[in-house]
């Protein structure tokens, strides 16, 4: 599965918050990223039919963003308004049943996104403009993953962010403990390329004992299944 | 009362409806224009300072746009992002009490906006954004006006549509018939200078039926407050 990054920010090299991500997907072979703001810088234009062509080989596109007043830096849109014809999503379906992710990061908590919260209104809904356009380009909407209040994260909180991060970018959605950990151990298995004998074991010791636990998971689900269906 | 209408579209000068609207609102003193493309189509930069102590005469502020990807075009999240800057918005509440109004077109029925229909969200929805920007602002954020398939109004229906959109230009909020009435008179009284005698009195003559009519309302309203009470 191939997954294209689309940042959209003024100031993506200022920013620690986008810098700590980009370090990350550098190690995924299949996600590819683009600042769309580096797209404008030359002439202001960019190629549309490039950029129309360059987007069908993508079968997750997320937009990456720190939000602005509520929705994306003024480039994103751009790029909307711009690559995102009438024909070419609407006409033509170019991005039908690719899926649409959303990253973005907020500077205020999460919670205070919410009604009777300083900011009055949830995330879900803030984000409806973007739900609105996957749901007309027939593409298949992700919960969006946020990212809030980096700066006040401590290394252990920002490592499991970026886990989280590397599988909202390349693992099957939805995003359930069968498919993190699938995804786990497609890593762990490309981890072994070039490795001594020994260390290659020592990792196949973490894969076996991940996919007993997915096995131990799965006849406890057939369990509960049968109570259940005994109740009624 | 002053407005300012900042419209956003990247074709104003092509768009039949911008232009219909734009011939009307000459006919108001306290109402001013900017189309936001022209701010930035020398340099592709506006001078904040400038915009930031201009916003401050007016009272109502009236984004007009026309939707492109459920919300407005690049140009308007550009100025938003620019000229609206945290310490201006947040930290000196510049904007604070103005109104807030959006003046939205849109190319599909207005109907097909909602739950089971083709577009799925409601206008009040997918212009969330700018709601919870009014409210972060201390703006009082006005009802929309939507304008929907300008292009199918016959010349009495525009004409109509014209006369609502002065008074969401103008009026004072929120538009009820006593407002709307009173906006009336107050057009009516400014068509008087410089016309004759007679045509001054059949002016007047116009204007007391209106009040006329007026007070048959009040009085009405009266009597039916009077009628419930009694039931209670």
């Amino acid at each position: 599965m191939k997954t294209l990054i689309l940042i959209s920010h003024p100031k993506f090299e200022d920013s620690g918050t986008q810098q700590f991500l980009k370090t990350s997907f550098y190690s995924l072979d299949d996600v590819k990223y683009q600042v769309i703001d580096e797209l404008y810088a030359d002439t202001g234009k960019i190629d549309i039919d490039k950029e129309q062509a360059a987007l069908k080989a993508f079968d997750r596109i997320v937009f990456q963003f720190p939000m602005y007043w509520y929705s994306s830096p003024a480039s994103l849109k751009q790029f909307m308004d711009d690559v995102f014809t009438r024909n070419y999503i609407v006409a033509n379906r170019s991005l039908k049943t690719k899926e649409l992710g959303i990253v973005v990061t907020l500077g205020d908590a999460e919670a205070d996104f919410q009604a009777g919260g300083p900011e009055a209104f949830t995330i879900s809904e803030l984000l409806r403009p973007f739900q609105a356009f996957a749901h007309k380009a027939g593409m298949q909407y992700l919960k969006p993953f946020v990212v809030d209040q980096f700066g006040y994260m401590d290394p252990t909180q920002k490592q499991r962010m970026l886990i989280d991060y590397l599988q909202y970018l390349s693992a099957e959605m939805p995003l359930n403990l069968a498919n993190r950990e699938q995804w786990l151990v497609g890593r762990l298995q490309a981890t072994k390329e070039g490795k001594s004998d020994e260390q290659q074991q020592a990792i196949d010791l973490v894969i076996n004992s991940i996919e007993d636990q997915q096995n131990n998971v799965e006849s406890l689900k057939e369990d509960v299944k049968m109570i259940r269906d005994q109740e009624e």
